[in-house]
């Protein structure tokens, strides 16, 4: 690689609200949050349209959304496209739109990511969902994704000794935080006891272990760092977007209790940045299980292996610690439409780092990264943002 | 738009041969092009694997295949992801990996195309091509995609008093050229009486003027042009890449007889080529239609509207007269697996260019141009291509 020309800033976000039943189309979805992107930039055209979403072609029999968003924001014309990660579908459409404007050849770029869950049955969604693994090997098995994601925890809990009690610490964070976001699917505070005594969904994931999907978008406008201060005061700079797989399966891997795209997509990011973990002081990481919430402090180097849920008792996750995490309510309170989780995270850490999180604001952010998984982290895509002063 | 800070060159590139049913997984397809494409480059390492495909999610109950891919490749870790753009997923892939390479941040970019739609049934297929429109308001009323083409069909041969016997001389040529072409699926000439004669599709479009659908897969390794030829004696450099959109549905078009995403697409590559329609000699067009192929040959800028049957009937478009066009069969004859044609088309020029192109070659292409359409033209691709000496 060689140093990119120019910058990436974020100049406009956008969140529909995430709810389990929206009655939204997903062209009503997606046109929530981009008009509300494209007002907050003032931006009066777009030179391009990168869209995140996972699963329109097996649940709406709908691809092609690339124009599909574009003809209803009145944009026909615009390069467009609709980029895939599984979960990280989101995050991954950040890089691909990050990509087109340092290659020069696009200056303001709309991404957005959609995806709408609700009016399937759950057999349906679980099928959905196991299309982010190798269908012919792991699927045809019968194994959920919750399975995976329960195997997992189980390998985790077994080899670090770290107690269920520890990792419930995550959704109860969540779940806190998300009773400020207005956006958020969950406004309902939940304990450690709560999430040990909730339903059992795949041995020893628990109802509340687990991500509520959903219907929802975000968006973001992209300028050159260069012009982004003729759009908004407070543009926030994309420092680095990095994007990494691991083996896709677990069977493939040597140790499931680590996620190699998360160290290898950070550790990139950080060179580009040129940051260390000790300068993020914000934080939003894809905790679609519990489990997955703990291990990402680890693998993005915040915690040693099997220390993670140390960080949450410490306080330093809470909103007024050193490591502010999910300060909107993250995947689990928020909720997790899943190609859209990865464009939220960076709208929500915007959002933080020009002051304008409402009754979620940190007091001080300055450095914030993100992290969005696909799959069982066979894709990773971390970004880090910082503010331009 | 500011001047990329460096070019992309194909210096690899893999074709699976095209059948209407191969026996093979989606991961096998790929493959078998991705391992030509990288032993033909004679590299040890990828940077970064893209994967345009349109139908998986749907067909296959399979997406993430970007990690499924780069496992196989014994590739995991690298970034990568899907990109789709109905039937030009090829062609907007290969501008992702393009865009990927100019910013920078990857050098040496696979980028593939595969799908496989063999084993369903003609409604399953017939749905999935439909996802292509906007469900909600055209898909709905029943109408296929094969009937959304001969209105173009019929509203252009109305509107400009071109005869079917001009258009059918479409087909007549790539059959013609996929003749010598061993990866082509069929291997049959028709004449334009048969075209003419075969059964009706979709009135005025008969069956021989429809490509026929499959199973494929086509790749191309990518890298910097500075450090192409220590790879290649023969690199061809990517002297555009250009993806441009269209209202998505014909009803929100104020003439079905002109793809303005084919124009806009293509005038932003000449414009980055700094080439004109003159300068090309080599032509890979989206001929899923015989219509199709006839107004490309006008939208691109060869032909004044209504005129396009003329270039063939001049015999211009033969691989010994001024514009080879599908000289490998195109669309029509050497098959359209739809997400990967963008590709496939790519990885022919290249192969003229380099005078590699076995009984396909034509005598002295210097500048060859594709185009890849999604849908009914919601997505163009356009590519210039040319040799580096």
């Amino acid at each position: 690689m060689i140093s990119p020309m120019r910058e990436a800033a974020i100049i406009g976000v956008g969140m529909a609200p995430v709810k389990s039943t929206s009655g939204k189309s997903l062209t009503e979805l997606f046109m929530e949050a981009a008009l509300e992107a494209i007002n907050d930039a003032g931006v009066d055209r777009l030179d391009a349209v990168y869209v995140g979403n996972m699963m329109s072609g097996f649940l709406q029999h709908q691809e092609h959304l690339g124009p599909l968003m574009a003809t209803a924001l009145g944009q026909e014309g615009v390069p467009t496209y609709k980029v895939e990660g599984a979960c990280a579908s989101g995050g991954v459409a950040v890089n691909a739109g990050v990509k087109a404007l340092l290659s020069g050849l696009d200056d303001i770029v709309l991404v957005g990511g959609v995806e709408k869950m609700s009016g399937f049955s759950t057999p349906e969604v679980t099928t959905g969902l196991m299309m982010a693994e190798d269908r012919l090997r792991v699927g045809a098995t019968g194994i959920t994704f919750v399975g995976l994601n329960a195997m997992i925890a189980r390998a985790y809990m077994h080899k670090y000794k770290v107690p269920h009690e520890a990792i419930a610490q995550f959704p109860v964070l969540c779940h806190k935080n998300a009773m400020d976001n207005p956006k958020a699917a969950f406004h309902k505070l939940v304990s450690v006891d709560e999430v040990l005594k909730s339903p059992l969904v795949s041995d020893p994931l628990r109802l509340f272990d687990c991500s509520g999907i959903g219907d929802g978008s975000a968006a973001l406008v992209l300028a050159p760092v260069e012009v982004a201060k003729k759009f908004t005061d407070t543009p926030v700079k994309i420092a680095a977007s990095s994007v990494a797989s691991d083996a896709l399966s677990l069977y493939q891997r040597p140790d499931v209790t680590v996620f190699e795209g998360s160290r290898k997509a950070s550790e990139r990011a950080y060179a580009l940045a040129h940051k260390k973990p000790e300068d993020v002081n914000l934080l939003d990481v894809h905790d679609a299980f519990s489990v997955l919430g703990v291990m990402a402090l680890e693998d993005l180097g915040f915690a040693r292996k099997g220390e993670g849920a140390k960080l949450l008792k410490e306080g330093q996750c809470e909103r007024d610690g050193s490591l502010p995490t999910n300060t909107f309510g993250g995947l689990k309170a928020r909720g997790h439409p899943v190609g859209t989780s990865g464009v939220y995270q960076i709208a929500e850490l915007a959002l933080q780092l020009t002051n304008r999180a409402g009754k979620c604001q940190v007091p001080h952010p300055s450095v914030g990264l993100s992290q969005s998984i696909g799959g069982i982290g066979g894709t990773v895509a971390v970004h880090i943002v910082e503010r331009l002063d």
